[in-house]
């Protein structure tokens, strides 16, 4: 439904049709990419203009070693299976799911001998011939290439858009004037070479990520939003319950939720709380809305406790449009293990703490003697180590193992010194929320859909409607399509998106504007000519109510800002 | 400087400079992506708002199929030549050019064989380390993946975003109800595998495109919008003033330029002066601009005419900004004989032509006897060849091949038939404005630039600015900041691009300001608390005026519009 008039209206349609298509790919036509920039527009002017949370952006490929030390080269991967007979591969848990074996959540967790086993055991087999199945096996889901045309150098078409945050974080930290809580948002093309992508929008391998990166100190968050949003509702199921086998959903107040420990941050609690609102911005009510959180062996390699934001839909059911990870220090770690560079930020105590500090000073009088030409450099290498680790090891083996050299207590002496810490040097946490545009796009499309007299509506939320006012002649002579091109110019230079239309009877103009969600219609008829009013008409109700021409533009500007309702804009008609 | 400004500041830098940086990929921060925006809704508003252009948003990753069938798997590659004593790899024309033995324009027309003999006659070394250099040989410069994680199936990264325009003209073509002209713009990342990026954001691999593509009739091409720009001026460096050696430019008329063909297609001359214009607009003047018009051996291999659009900066001289070429109907042609879909359109003349039509009829008699069994199917052949093709090769050799078969004048009859012909079918021809965002930006930042009393300002058009409205307290305390806070909530609420600052002393946030290229600065004083009014100063003239709280949504709308100056917005103070 939604699918047959995006394609007939341009909205969007698979790629590449004219080579055959190709799977998990779309084309966003002129009604499509609008409606789309608008929504990722709203969600700047939340994040951005009224949060200040800061937008990057950066490139869609990057060197491996990124996503080595991510860990998506180890974890973001699918189990593949492969029919003897035909030839024809399949997602192994997926088969499993729609064997109706198992279910979506049990097929997950698998590993490989698992999944293998479960397919022998009821007997899966390959649902386009019915042929026996092979071993199955991971691939790797992202994109592989080489950067420079004749180098080794592997690159991956990044499956997110956190990395470039994470590895540009500390000039991102220097711009946010080296201060805790900052937000750094990136809205870009992601890539994720899925084995078998279906379902139009939802699960495609070339998609639009909207990812934010909060980082925050965990002792100190400093939720300042939590005041205006603790008393919202959260509708929430939780793992535990899951677990239990139900899927109910609780309602709670964010407090509530926070206190409980049902969501562990409370930065989490907020942009989850903002995400349910964005969503009813977009024409989904709260009650079409769910929070789920994710089972251990669901959630993301990187992730301490997941809750994805999921919509529901005509056609698939729930569907996820955000999740919402709380990856706390793991990456800007795993980024610093790999790259050697610091990602520890300073924070200064309110006054000096007085700590005991341990010191390992290596004796040369006996190292000397033991290592000969190498103690000089043993020596450096001790004063590099961490004293705590040498302390330990001495207390549990007797001796300390620094390389392939053994060092004994009595090759060093250990002190203990009173020392002042201004502060301490510690890594932020970070809590992600993160849209997929691609599905918000489709879940707008599906809310807006409205059937009246057999025609099609589509009642988008007014501010991001891809076209804001059609302009009409009302026949196409009497100087009337030139009394239109004015009106219709002076509105494109007050920065409406507008369409001029004279095609076919007015009926029919009307009838093609509803279905490509234009919430006014602006009527130039004989009486235009006679005094400069004109009619607007009402894409929802289609009523009509009569002003003058040169009192649009700020009747409109207050219309599309929401200030103002239709029946404002002037006299009713009839 | 730029580079130095934009690295400390957060316009851009180079990417994953953690891992060692990786070339010819830049991480646009907080400023830089915000100004890139603000610069790509600037095209939007002239392309889509104002002239109706559709814009699309469609994959950077295509089957290889597209790219074989657009040319550029045989055209997209470059030179590479490769060091023998200690292997490092260079782009063989760039080290001739750079030895000073031959210009940019004579390097780039070399074909493998001439590099080599010019890299030997001028006796060109590596400038690494002095070693002999071996044979050139030509490198693919797409980004090459494949689509599926298991597949062959061979996918690219997008060099240009027009592809996604011409495989999808038939959707495109319908959603513009059938007329020409039309046009389609992608504004997206795309992708070229750069043997040797350099010099920051002018040779990317990784960038931003604006591709449109304008379709209109060759024999119509009904350019509505020639009369209101055929008396803008153009600077023009011609090809053929080129050949002969000099680089002069001449300054023409838009109509001149089309009455002596100095520009063949009148669509192509529109675009280029809304492309100067458009570059005025971020702030460079027409006489830092000029269309350079390309060599036959430097254009791309789809166009018939090209021009370069250049700007003059000072670190780089002449550097272009935008490329308009005439692709005429070389794609579509192409799409069309590699997936044998139609990508014709139907022309109906104003009254029906009468027309001579050939019709070649199979006499079975004839060929029954000559071809038995398979006499039918070639019939059947023969039917579907082109009439005309059969009659020139009658004429010319006598007989004429179809496959494998000879057919003889004897085996058909061939008849004219007068016939009236409603209309004719042909494929539209195309001109491409493309403009490059990372370039834009580059240019728009220099240009930007001023010193004052050894302070930087960077003085961007007031619409592009990335940070409108700098909100300040004198001081931090007795209700000032709260009192700033205010204005500050009241200005985003708005719509603005708002930054509060309480950091440091005025004189020092008012300079960060100028840096950030912001705008309006609003300072909350005690004169404030007693009557709420604030100052507002100007970042260029560093001015100040002086006005209430309340009527500064109004004005600054109106300032940010253009529609007043900064003297309009108060009482100047002092």
């Amino acid at each position: 439904m939604i699918n047959e008039l995006a394609r007939r209206r341009g909205f969007f349609w698979q790629s590449y049709e004219m080579y055959g298509g190709v799977s998990g790919f779309v084309t966003y036509g002129f009604l499509g990419a609008r409606l789309k920039q608008n929504i990722e527009k709203k969600l700047r002017e939340l994040f951005v203009n009224k949060l200040g949370i800061m937008e990057i952006e950066a490139p869609i490929i990057a060197p491996a070693k990124v996503f080595e030390a991510s860990g998506h080269v180890d974890h973001f991967k699918e189990p593949m299976v492969e029919c003897l007979k035909c030839g024809r591969r399949f997602r192994a848990d997926h088969l499993l799911r729609e064997s109706g074996k198992l279910s979506e959540a049990e097929a997950e967790k698998l590993n490989l001998k698992e999944l293998k086993e479960a397919i022998e055991g009821h007997n899966v087999r390959c649902p386009e011939c019915k042929g026996e199945l092979g071993e199955p096996k991971y691939f790797l889901t992202m994109f592989k290439t080489t950067i420079g045309p004749y180098s080794e150098a592997v690159g991956y078409g990044r499956p997110e858009a956190a990395q470039n945050i994470f590895v540009e974080f500390r000039r991102l930290y220097e711009t946010a004037r080296e201060k805790l809580p900052f937000g750094v948002m990136q809205i870009g093309h992601a890539l994720r070479n899925e084995i078998s992508p279906r379902q139009g929008l939802i699960r495609l391998r070339e998609f639009t990520i909207v990812d934010i990166e909060f980082f925050f100190d965990p002792e100190e968050p400093n939720c300042f939003l939590l005041k205006d949003f603790e008393n919202e509702t959260l509708r929430l199921v939780l793992a535990e319950s899951r677990l239990r086998g139900s899927e109910d959903i609780i309602e709670v107040k964010v407090k509530e939720a926070l206190e409980k420990s049902y969501i562990k941050v409370p930065w989490q609690a907020v942009f989850m709380t903002l995400a349910k609102k964005l969503l009813m911005e977009l024409g989904v009510p709260s009650e079409k809305q769910r929070f789920i959180e994710k089972l251990p062996w669901e959630r993301a390699h990187y992730s301490l406790q997941s809750f994805d934001q999921e919509v529901y839909v005509d056609r698939w059911g729930w569907i996820e449009v955000s999740g919402h990870a709380y990856r706390a220090d793991y990456d800007l770690k795993q980024h610093m293990r790999f790259s050697g560079v610091d990602t520890q930020v300073f924070k200064e105590y309110e006054r000096p703490v007085e700590a005991e500090k341990t010191i390992v000073k290596p004796l040369m009088t006996k190292l000397g003697p033991v290592f000969k030409d190498e103690a000089q450099k043993i020596a450096k290498m001790l004063e590099e180590t961490k004293p705590e680790e040498v302390e330990v090891s001495f207390k549990e083996k007797g001796y300390y193992m620094l390389g392939e050299y053994k060092i004994l207590p009595e090759h060093v002496e250990i002190r203990k010194r009173k020392v002042k810490e201004k502060g301490k040097r510690f890594i932020p946490h970070v809590v992600e929320p993160s849209f997929g545009s691609d599905r918000l796009v489709y879940v707008t499309l599906e809310y807006a859909y409205r059937v009246k007299e057999d025609r099609v509506i589509l009642s988008f939320p007014r501010d991001i409607a891809p076209i804001q006012v059609g302009v009409y002649p009302l026949v196409s002579k009497d100087g009337l399509p030139e009394k239109a091109m004015q009106v219709y110019k002076m509105l494109v230079d007050e920065g409406f998106m507008v369409e001029y239309d004279e095609a076919g009877s007015i009926g029919r103009r009307y009838a093609r504007a509803d279905e490509a969600g234009i919430p006014l219609g602006i009527t130039i008829d004989y009486e235009t000519i006679k005094n400069d009013t004109v009619t607007i008409r009402d894409r929802d109700t289609w009523k009509q109510v009569r002003n003058h021409i040169n009192v649009l533009p700020g009747l409109l500007h207050k219309y599309f800002q929401s200030k103002i309702n239709f029946e404002d804009l002037g006299d009713l008609v009839k």
